[in-house]
């Protein structure tokens, strides 16, 4: 047989992922919102949507996640406020403070930097905010109306995964998308955004979705992982899915952020759930780390702000009315 | 070559699953309330626990419902009554009603059968029903509590499953677990109960589960549920699950129940979602309709109302302590 001559050979380069570019999408989500929220002060002769964020003890990280926040509020004409609060404040103490925000007409949103303190019961804390100021989605009742695909303040990152996929034109209808993670904040709420009707008042996304956790044996993560059209990884163990477990094309949303020491550079460095450069070349789309999901995070809780003071002006207004 | 002796031919015989016996399991559980109720009234010097019915309309299926599940509390020992009201009460007369029976201190469970008159909000009427006296578990905020592994009443139908299940020994911890319907009162419920931490309070299963609904392909239903260790069904689709389906010895519980035609005795019989003569050739485990899952869930609303009683005659007891 004589050889193929080589011009005949045609190569077909793998096509490389998409990048899901969250910091480009919530910026152009803060965009917008700053353009509505101007325009409804305008218009419904309304102050600024206002957040107070409650920081407790001296947490690096926290006092980080708040002052991000804070300068997003600020970018969006959302105005804020941090309360800054001993790490030796009792229960008491902190639900006394969280009472004044609950009654205070110039407070539209109240967000509790987690973790805090072992002393402190997080989820006595987390019902204790008013549902109609719980911007994080955190407290039981909002929760329950998630869950049950009813009009609520839902937690910012299965938000913002939800607006990202929705912004990237991925279909999600009658798609097999798989949650590595069952916390309450990211895996959980995903899974009912994910697998919800969306006729329903949540908008959620029809899709057949799998829960996988810790438990998960690791051939079955690998198998369920492989037949998924989206996987969307919250677990904060690096490197856990590797591009053997994506199906090609499919759509690989990594929500994990640790910080690991990097051998090249010797300085530690940001990373994902997700084997990265490896996966990008199997996938059809990828979110990077950082840059992907956090940014979206960030922007839904600035979404969840205006909600939550579109929706206390009209309360008040009602009253004023009645 | 020479035949084999027939002698030397072993036959396996397909073993049948085992059938469920929901109705005998129910009937274990309604003696071991009748003696701590008793066992409880006499030690605690208490009185009997008692389930209000709220009956509206003229329903004949719901009418049938309602005294199946006074005839269990009889039978455990719960006093109860029925209150039957016109289809042409308004809703805010039906909440008025739900009022008294929210502070009435001679009531511990308070049940309303769905579905109500088009003309009342289902959701709102749930809602109104008394945390602590919401033996269904369908108030939106023990729907939260459920949802973050969190003490509280839980719908029943999956909480019965979850005990067919236990009492059955069969293993879910890292199993893969497949829920087809995705209903708020059975397929969300037991999402939650099968996925989550079992060392949390609502001792979940700790299984990987993966939900189906309407929208799920048909070819991905097939392969999701011969997947499956476990396949729960709950969609009203008679024969939806077919032995086709579903991976020798699993165990396959049915939800369903529909009333049809049977062509061969020219009566009306009763049916579930599963394909039952021929899955229980393949399957490890298999519930039976009738007699499966339905004697399960009345009793476990005997169960809540029993916890219900305990929990607020505590709470009235630390009142009067304090």
């Amino acid at each position: 047989m004589s050889p193929i001559p080589q011009e005949n050979i045609i190569r077909v380069e793998p096509q490389e992922a998409k990048i899901i570019d969250g910091k480009k999408i919530a910026e152009d989500i803060r965009g917008e919102l700053r353009q509505q929220v101007k325009e409804w002060m305008k218009n419904e002769n309304q102050r600024a949507p206002h957040l107070t964020a409650v920081l407790v003890g001296d947490n690096a990280a926290s006092q980080t996640y708040v002052k991000n926040k804070m300068k997003a509020a600020a970018e969006v004409g959302i105005t804020s406020e941090t309360k800054q609060l001993p790490k030796t404040i009792s229960e008491i103490e902190l639900l006394s403070i969280l009472t004044d925000l609950n009654n205070d007409d110039n407070v539209d949103g109240i967000l509790v930097q987690l973790p805090l303190p072992d002393h402190i019961n997080e989820r006595k804390i987390c019902n204790f905010v008013s549902c109609d100021k719980d911007v994080d989605g955190f407290n039981e009742k909002n929760i329950g109306r998630l869950c049950l695909d009813m009009n609520t303040l839902i937690p910012c990152t299965p938000l913002g995964i939800k607006e990202l996929i929705k912004r990237s034109e991925i279909e999600t209808f009658g798609k097999h998308a798989v949650v590595v993670g069952r916390s309450k904040t990211v895996g959980m709420p995903m899974m009912m955004l994910l697998h919800a009707d969306g006729r329903h008042e949540t908008g959620a996304m029809d899709a057949t979705v799998t829960i996988c956790h810790r438990f998960t044996p690791p051939s079955d993560l690998k198998q369920l992982c492989k037949m998924a059209d989206i996987v969307i990884v919250a677990t904060g163990i690096p490197g856990l899915i590797k591009e053997d477990m994506i199906k090609p094309g499919a759509t690989v949303i990594d929500v994990g952020i640790t910080r690991v020491f990097d051998e090249k550079t010797g300085k530690s460095k940001l990373v994902g759930d997700v084997d990265y450069e490896n996966v990008k070349k199997v996938a059809g789309f990828i979110t990077p780390v950082p840059g992907g999901v956090g940014p979206m995070t960030v922007a839904m809780l600035m979404r969840n702000t205006f909600v939550a003071a579109k929706k206390l002006a009209e309360s008040r207004n009602d009253k004023f009315i009645n």
